[in-house]
C-alpha cells in the first residue's frame, strides 16, 4: 500500500488559505484534515477535537518537549501546535493529510517533514492584500500595517515551497489545489 | 520570462497515447506539438511540415551528426527523429512543448533535456492491452505477441517517468494530464 502524502496549505494572514480550503474540503471527505492543540481556553461554542484539542500549558510543554508536534509557536501567550503522533498514522494507512498552518509553522514541518508538499497561498498582490484586510474591518490600521509587513517578509519564504498559488479568486485558487493534489499522486515515485 | 516546460508523452503500442491526446491537444493550442522528422516516403495525403518533416536519409544523417536530434530511432530501415532546434526555440520563448514518443527515444530525451516532464500512459492492465491490440484487427497474431512482449519490457521502464497515468478511459486519463500541466506550472520553481 501507498503512503498517504501530507499536504500543507500556508502563506501570509489575508491571502485567503481559508477561502480556498472552504472551496477545496467538501470535495475531499476521505481526506484527514488535521487539528491543532492550544493551551488557549475554548471559546464559547468551541468542543475539544473539533476546533481544537485542548490542552493545559503543561500538557502541552511535556507533549513538545517529547517531540510530540510537527511544528508549534506561541501567539500572545498561548501555544499552539500540530500533533505528530495523528498526522503519522494517517500517512501510514495510506490517508492523505492536509494541514493549515501559518508561515513559520510551516517551515518547521518543512523540517521534520522534508516529504511533505508545501502549497504557499499568495495574494495576487501587496495592494489587494491591503485591500481585503482592510475590507474585513476587523482591525484596527495599526494591526492591518503590522499584518502587511510580516506578509512582505512571508512573501519573500514563497520560494521554500514546492508549489505556489496565487489565490486571485478563491474558486479558480482551489481548482489549482486540486490540480496538484491529482497529480502529485500520479508521481511514479509514489506508485509502488 | 519564464522558460516553456517540455511535456513527453510515452508508453507502450496499444496504451492509448493518441486517443488521450485527441482529447487533451484542442483544449491547448497554445502548446506547441511537435512533429517528428523521418526519412520515410511521403504517403498519399501527408504533408511536409504537417504529419512530418519529410528529409533525404543524407540530410537525416547529417543532422544527426550535428547533434540535432533530441531523439531518433530506425525503424524498418526508416528514420525517425525529434528536431532539437525547433523545440528549444519555442521553450526559450515560453511556450510549453508536447512531444509524443515511443519508450525508447523518451530515454533519450530524458538524457538529453532532463528538465522535461516524462508522463508514461500505462494500459490497466496487460489483459486489457492484449484486448486493445486484438481489437485493433490491424495485425496478425505475431505481431501481437511481438507487441505485447514489448509492451512488458516498457512497463518495466515506467519507474524511469516523472509521472505514470493508466489509461482505462480516455477522457479521464486526459484529465489526469491537464492535472499535471496545471500542477507543473504551479511548481515554485518555475515562478521567477
Amino acid at each position: 500500500m501507498n503512503k498517504g502524502v501530507l499536504f500543507l496549505v500556508s502563506g501570509p494572514s489575508g491571502a485567503g488559505k481559508g477561502t480556498v480550503l472552504k472551496n477545496f474540503l467538501p470535495k475531499h471527505p476521505d481526506m484527514f484534515y488535521s487539528i491543532s492543540a492550544t493551551t488557549r481556553a475554548p471559546r464559547p461554542g468551541e468542543e475539544n477535537g473539533v476546533q481544537y484539542y485542548f490542552m493545559t500549558a503543561a500538557e502541552f510543554e511535556k507533549l513538545r518537549m517529547e517531540g510530540g508536534f510537527l511544528e508549534s509557536a506561541t501567539f500572545c501567550g498561548n501555544s499552539y501546535g500540530t500533533p505528530r503522533a495523528a498526522v503519522m498514522e494517517k500517512l501510514e494507512k495510506g490517508i492523505d493529510v492536509l494541514l493549515e498552518i501559518e508561515v513559520q509553522g510551516a517551515l518547521q514541518v518543512m523540517e521534520n517533514y522534508p516529504e511533505g508538499i508545501f502549497i504557499f497561498i499568495a495574494p495576487p498582490s501587496m495592494d489587494e492584500l491591503r485591500t481585503r484586510l482592510v475590507g474585513r474591518q476587523t482591525e484596527e490600521a495599526s494591526v492591518i500595517e503590522t499584518r502587511l509587513a510580516r506578509a512582505e517578509e512571508e512573501m519573500a519564504l514563497a520560494e521554500k515551497y514546492t508549489y505556489i498559488v496565487v489565490n486571485d479568486i478563491a474558486e479558480r485558487a482551489a481548482e489549482d489545489l486540486e490540480a496538484i493534489l491529482v497529480a502529485e499522486k500520479l508521481r511514479t515515485a509514489r506508485r509502488k
